[in-house]
């Protein structure tokens, strides 16, 4: 058996997410699809970040184990050639058999861009907010998310059983003439938690919250504490970090 | 009666171009129909460059004469609420009863995208080109085309009796990553000129042409000694720049 590391960017606007589902359009489900045609088998394609409906990649990671002669080189070629023009794999490279795109990650990133004018030529790819918000209190507000925190606030309560304990390294808040990005890093992320944050780092920025407010929602363990589930056009899995 | 100038942005992908044209989508369609539905009448409007299908405008200027006591602000807030959301307008400013958004032009700025690497998230705003291209002599070869010269070897031949020269500006050809990006500023352009300047730009940074060999296509003017029409998609009309 041969274990092969895909990267891959996408535009998640017309995906139902990543994760595969009966008769809905996803992200692993052309690429499982794709991958199928060029082997003649069923492959399970594991990602590393379940993104969701509307969300978009640049450096999304997948990995699928398979018997086959064919080289990476070919797979890459071939799986681009199968692929719609909303996914586009960059590169295609044989891994140890121990590697698993989810489970050997180390770091995600994430950014979130916001737009502070209408705009037609990126709604897919922003989301926009009209109404002033003052950049610098955001970023105040985002050093209290910094370091291992319970961030069970800032997910919908039925956690699964997934550990809502993240260690969040970074998060940087810039704003570049009418764009906002917000850019996270953490060991893990939970669901719907960066559409959270930067929905409550909106919050703050435009006064409803006092930066330090922050600190209260991360003790209250509590959804309703935090800011609302800002839309998914904004946000891009940008990068997977593994060990080397 | 009145006039108003409207600046707009759009997503061209999915308009048959500015111009009004019975049973397709057009921007200038559109913005008829939004415009006859707040004021309860038929109103034509003059746009400032008739943008080919799939191609986008950052800066797109138009205007409207009408009889009315509706002030701008409203117009632009209702024209908003009408338009879908591919169509931004971003500014309603009454003007003199003289100014027309396509003969009170004096320049026209149009910026054309090409990315070097295949890409999902920018395939509608960008063309890409994946051989290598050498962008120094595409600089040299875009000397060759400023100033006022006739530019018929840069249009399909059926010219219309638009004139043919054109002052040229500025063509200045950057890259940064893996963009290139070609910012041209002309007097006026001549229909799909943009879209052939780059695709000769193109054979030139191929290696396909010498960057003097523009010289000699200028002078034959004749559309099948310059290079391929690329697609609209990397095009966008970013602004037009009238008299104070």
């Amino acid at each position: 058996m041969r274990n092969f590391k895909l990267t891959l960017e996408y535009d998640g606007t017309d995906f139902h997410g990543w994760q595969r589902q009966l008769g809905m359009r996803t992200v692993q489900g052309v690429l499982e699809e794709a991958v199928a045609g060029i082997l003649g088998k069923e492959v399970q394609v594991n990602g590393a970040g379940r993104t969701d409906a509307g969300v978009h990649a640049l450096g999304q990671v997948a990995n699928f184990v398979v018997d086959t002669r064919i080289t990476s080189e070919q797979i890459g070629r071939a799986v681009g050639a199968k692929l719609p023009e909303d996914v586009q794999v960059y590169g295609v490279e044989e891994v140890n058999m121990d590697f698993h795109a989810r489970f050997s990650a180390r770091m995600r990133r994430y950014v979130y861009y916001l737009r502070t004018e209408p705009t037609a030529i990126w709604r897919r790819f922003a989301y926009v907010v009209t109404m002033p918000l003052d950049v610098e209190t955001m970023k105040r507000a985002a050093g209290y998310l910094i370091g291992e925190k319970d961030f069970k606030s800032f997910t919908p309560s039925r956690t699964d059983g997934v550990p809502t304990r993240c260690n969040m390294v970074a998060i940087e808040v810039e704003q570049h003439d009418e764009i906002i990005s917000i850019d996270i890093k953490a060991d893990h992320f939970l669901h719907n938690m960066v559409r959270v944050v930067v929905g409550t780092l909106i919050e703050v920025g435009r006064g409803r919250f006092q930066p330090e407010h922050v600190e209260e929602i991360l003790r209250k363990k509590d959804r309703a504490a935090a800011g609302p589930t800002i839309p998914p056009n904004g946000l891009f899995l940008m990068e997977v970090i593994y060990d080397e």
